[in-house]
């Protein structure tokens, strides 16, 4: 089942539980990659394979078992889940990110917020294991609005804008959306307010029509004055209060997207190594040279990553110290682990294009849709290139700056700024 | 007109004749561009741009003043014309230097030829002066059989087999098709006969799915035991001669394609500089870093390629010396050049995508095109990476082989090997 | 003590014998860098810091407590130890290395060998522990000569040649060196033969003027006709034998330098960004990004040789399967590691010379001596890059070759070609 | 003579004088190769073979013919003159770029200058072409003080402070110091007074320690209360005057030290593959790989650094235009070129120690004095590579900035900042 490779390198699941979700999937594999390509080319979400996850509890993987879920609590365990499904299709283990990175931040939350944000948390959790729940995270805003939550004067919200960027959402039960509360008199506070997909107001968009990812069930969601209960509010920190605790939960959230990229250079290389290794005839020098580099590329980001969500896991278990300082220390590994893989696994492809010839050149050939799907990696949050070469040299030269990066987007809108939007692809549920 | 750049990196033609070339695209350069999106996305020929270069002469560009041409002569001329065009529109680049490659091919034939070559040259060139021709060049075997010339038993000859590939065929009115000539008894010889295309047994089939270049009208061509005139068939030298005199034909025929990469990723850079320019607030570190590297790689590729264009230059017309040395010494700079522009050339544009962010991953977006556009330099003839490392380094080693790629193409063949096939794209027309 | 890093990178040893050997070294520390400068220039090794290992059981660190050593025997914490030394003085972890490394591959003859072998072994770590044996290594043959085991007709053995780049030999006591048995009418076979440094015959020549690491007491041997008993001859495999269960032992000798380069490229980036870091305005651009290039690059080599470490030290203790695949499976990682590592550490010192800028351009400058002590890591054995490639590309494509480099090399010699002759420095102990 | 190479990269000169300067050079360099190594190995600067070329007119390369000099005024000349004798000392091109920049930029002066400024130049450069005068400019100052000029209350001027980086100083007859002139009450100036090395109060101190060009004759100079002529004050203009014609003096000054860089690479890669082609036994892949990319290396540097010489010279004699954009648009091409110099020239060495293996890591090996001496190139003047980022990238997006590095300078100490001092090797003489 697993894409084998050696110790330490997201090979095998450090937790039984990691197994038994690695298992699951593995049933599921042929038929994904079976129509990964005619999804990709038409832009179709499989929402069919999602109805089997849905019956095999892959859907709750991530909820702990005490509500139902298969219990798996590792990033490291999930990491080589996405980089098994994305070897087979990409898109598919992207919008199952979601769900699972979901999972473990309301596990989080569950554990240990507020009992009101518990009994939020082991409300959506419980649905989820059952298959009930689907919640895709909205977290990046359409460019022609800031998406708002305001008092409805009666003790609840009003959450008016749009999202874009949104994957799973063709099947979306609910959605976790990423807003700023606008009180009067106030600085703008961040909030992520819990909605129903049938919520009033509420329209999800067309599919986008994405560069990769195409099956991704990508999309923008509309919000006009949808009502909100204030339990589901989920006020957070003011917009600017630097707060690196923060950097823990968007961590969680989003480090394990690093197994997809790993999966799919993964499986450019395996492809294309076993058609060159058919070739009669020697070998050219190139070619032997270029496998070398292909093969030390996967197993740095492999080694890397691996030692990143590990890294990650010990300080999630961890609430014993300085949290501002947990959060840098979940962060910055996951930083470089995300640059390293950002820039090696389309470098990987890349040279798998090289190998294959103009063969590979074709919209119909597997390293076309591959060449398309890796380069997603650079854009997923919580920093593209631009934002983590500012948040790694200021960690490196002591510079105090915002790392909260729904909090600087918020207030690079506020103060109109435009900005380089890197780090813009709502892949993951930004906590 | 002119995509701006210091002298002597493809900024501004030698020639007069070249000044006008530029001038009469010029004129079509914005409605290329206006339709360059929608047939990338369906795959659709402009051919109503070329019918108006046609009007225009543009297809005659390369043919001498003699015969009724515009008398471009100079491949960085040419090089700066396609450069200027594909920052437009790359694939419509990549269906004229069909053309003009052939006009700069056939012009050689036509002065330095045997009568019966030189008649042969004069008769199309003045078809391609009046717009009358497109000469498409099919140069790569379709996988499933090998393209061969054999004798009628009438003096004449039969061609069969199929060719992949073949760029601006769909307005293509002959074809010149590189095959083999199996006699009984003796060793293969390569061939590249001309053929019409309303030739019996000629079949011109469905446009071709590409990851890129999408809008060049590159498809396969059938033959099916198409009569050959003898002097239409135009017999080359036996598979395996090893002589290099044939490399400056192929430098010619292919060399002003770096042109076209180039101009790929300037326009790129300059789509992303500007949107970057215009954004409010202190550059980030990251931008200003990448926009640095993107420029030292831009003036980099064009003045190298600038470089090694006035190389080739100056040694096409000198016939006084070695032809085997000439034509190594027309393509090694060639080479170094192709390797370089081939790698900075898609760095270029992806660091135009970081810098861009998320908004450049959407399949409407320019850098989409232009990100899957530029990856084809790779596979251009003569050689793609692979083969290029095996000439280079021979030459740099000392090393005996054969550098004619056709005829190891040919040999690879015969001797049922399967090969890397990197440099299989027609871009251009193999003399 | 230990220079800070992140949970899985070499920073913390996993036993507590690697803390006791950081506690040991550590005393030491300020007194080698102190003397480290001067000691490079002058091309002094270190014999006082070497006393006061022997002195504080550092010597015998490997050396298993049964014997009366420190008992580490995880490569991953010795290359923790050697990674601290490093940072502090490259030369003296190069030099420690040696025996450190030998005290690992006598420990697994001690344990697994056959009983004359084990008896050599057990007499050797008995003197490694109390610090009265200082074992160097013997690989490199000088240009002029194969160094050879012969027969002396009574029933022992006469070692002739000369070995070059034998690091820690000022201080030796014994000498383990590979030679050639050449027997009348058979295969030369490998041998590792012992010899006291008094053996009659034995020279030690001057000091090594070496580019870097010039303090590691790296010197030639000359050997005539020194005699040799059976039981210390150690004769090995056949040249040519292909017996890839070597690989494990060479991976035991060396794989812990890997500590060495990563320490030396800590040690600059640490100097240099508490140097930039102390600059007041605003910092430029290329700073912010140079400064993350290279904190992705360290954590990138650090996880990776952490990785690989880890690896072989969990293969290490298992001897229950096919013994040559085990052999591949610890040298594979290895190798994949030891590229990186050999690219990036360099890269990372050549990043902190453009940061501090001309000041480092002197020969007294701390960035002058890593400069040239890091790029010592490409030559180390078994595979410099260009084997490395060889190794690894035949790995990946199930080509057949001899993966021993000592049995290559034997052959090259023997076949009179001339070799590349990239791995060879002997910082390390060649099992 | 000339290092070969295909045209249009600094093989051939393009005047007679060129050709000329060649000749001479060429009658010494076999004597100049002969003792590079031992010059560098005791830091001693080639006295003799200076007399040699004071002798040979070479000293008055750049003066004009009208005043006694050999009349080379192209700087691609001067350049392939500088690889040429790069290639064999590295050292002895530097201290000679010296001399022959300040004859261009004197030239320029006497041309265009005003009176008293032309005088002065004609002067010194009829004494630079008898070779009567070695002129060295001394750019940085030492970290201890600001060199200042005052003015001695009766109409002429006091320098005081100290210079760091002199090179060719063990032969200098005068020096032009770039210092800050101080008035009361008034912005500070930059001047370029003009001393004679027996000015009272002057002193050459002992040769510096580099790490490489040992034998550049690189040494500080201290200068206290020197009078100065007010006609030998050279005042310029203010501090932070963002005046861009500057850099045309800048370029003039600095850019044909690209040659000494790129024949320090050319003399690596001739001297390694020349080695490695003497190899029996088939090149491993990574041998053909490395060469092709060392290959492609050097032609790049070759053809981007002719032209942007090709520019700058072009640029040189066109007054007619705006200055401030003349020197930007002589500056801009000469940064792409110097940061791909600097970048890839000591990318070869490294090539080439990787093929040469272990034997090149030896301190008296031809590659360990080129690894050294190319990695200057990233600390001459103008710009290092963070300057560089900061200059170019603000080009690009049209920011406002200072770009006159001595102007920069002077207002960073004021300011009393610490600076990052990259391009503070005085090899040429800025204008």
């Amino acid at each position: 089942v697993v894409i084998a490779g050696p110790p330490g390198t997201l090979s095998a699941p450090v937790t039984e539980e990691g197994g038994i979700l690695l298992e699951r999937l593995a049933k599921h594999l042929q038929d994904i990659r079976g129509q990964a390509d005619e999804n990709d080319r038409d832009g179709v979400f499989p929402a069919g394979i999602f109805d089997r996850f849905r019956a095999d509890g892959v859907m709750g993987a991530t909820v702990p078992k005490e509500l139902g879920g298969l219990g798996v609590a590792r990033l490291s365990d999930v990491a080589i889940g996405l980089l098994t499904l994305a070897a087979a299709d990409a898109s598919t283990a992207l919008a199952l990110h979601v769900q699972l990175s979901r999972g473990l931040t309301l596990s989080y939350e569950w554990r240990h917020g507020a009992p009101r944000e518990r009994a939020v948390a082991e409300r959506l959790l419980r649905m989820m294991a059952t298959g009930e729940a689907a919640v895709c995270g909205a977290v990046k805003d359409h460019r022609s609005v800031i998406t708002t939550l305001k008092r409805d004067g009666a003790g609840n919200w009003l959450l008016s804008g749009r999202k874009t960027l949104v994957s799973m959402a063709p099947i979306a039960t609910h959605f976790i959306v990423h807003a700023q509360v606008q009180d009067e008199g106030r600085q703008p506070r961040l909030a992520a307010p819990l909605l129903r997909r049938d919520a009033p107001g509420l329209t999800v968009m067309e599919s986008w029509d994405g560069f990769g990812m195409r099956a991704s069930g990508t999309v923008d969601v509309v919000f006009d004055d949808c009502p909100v209960t204030d339990a589901d509010a989920r006020i957070r920190a003011a917009v600017g209060a630097r707060d690196d605790s923060v950097l823990a939960g968007q961590t969680v959230s989003s480090a394990t997207m690093l197994g997809i990229y790993i999966g799919i250079a993964q499986a450019a290389r395996d492809a294309t190594v076993a058609a060159v290794a058919g070739r009669t005839g020697t070998q050219p020098a190139a070619v032997r040279t270029l496998i070398t580099e292909m093969d030390v590329s996967l197993y740095a980001i492999r080694s890397v990553a691996g030692t990143a969500l590990a890294n990650a896991d010990d300080l999630a278990e961890d609430l014993s110290g300085d949290m501002g300082e947990r959060g840098r220390r979940m962060m910055q590994p996951f930083q470089y682990a995300k640059l390293l893989v950002n820039r090696l696994a389309p470098t990987v492809v890349d040279q798998c294009l090289t190998l294959t010839g103009g063969a590979g050149y074709s919209a119909g050939h597997l390293l076309s849709r591959l060449y398309r799907d890796v380069r997603a990696g650079g854009f997923m949050q919580p920093y593209g290139y631009i934002d983590g070469v500012d948040f790694l040299s200021a960690q490196a030269l002591g510079l105090e700056q915002d790392n909260d990066y729904m909090s600087v987007r918020a207030a690079r809108v506020t103060s109109n700024q435009s900005a380089a939007d890197l780090s813009d692809h709502n892949g993951g549920a930004a906590r």
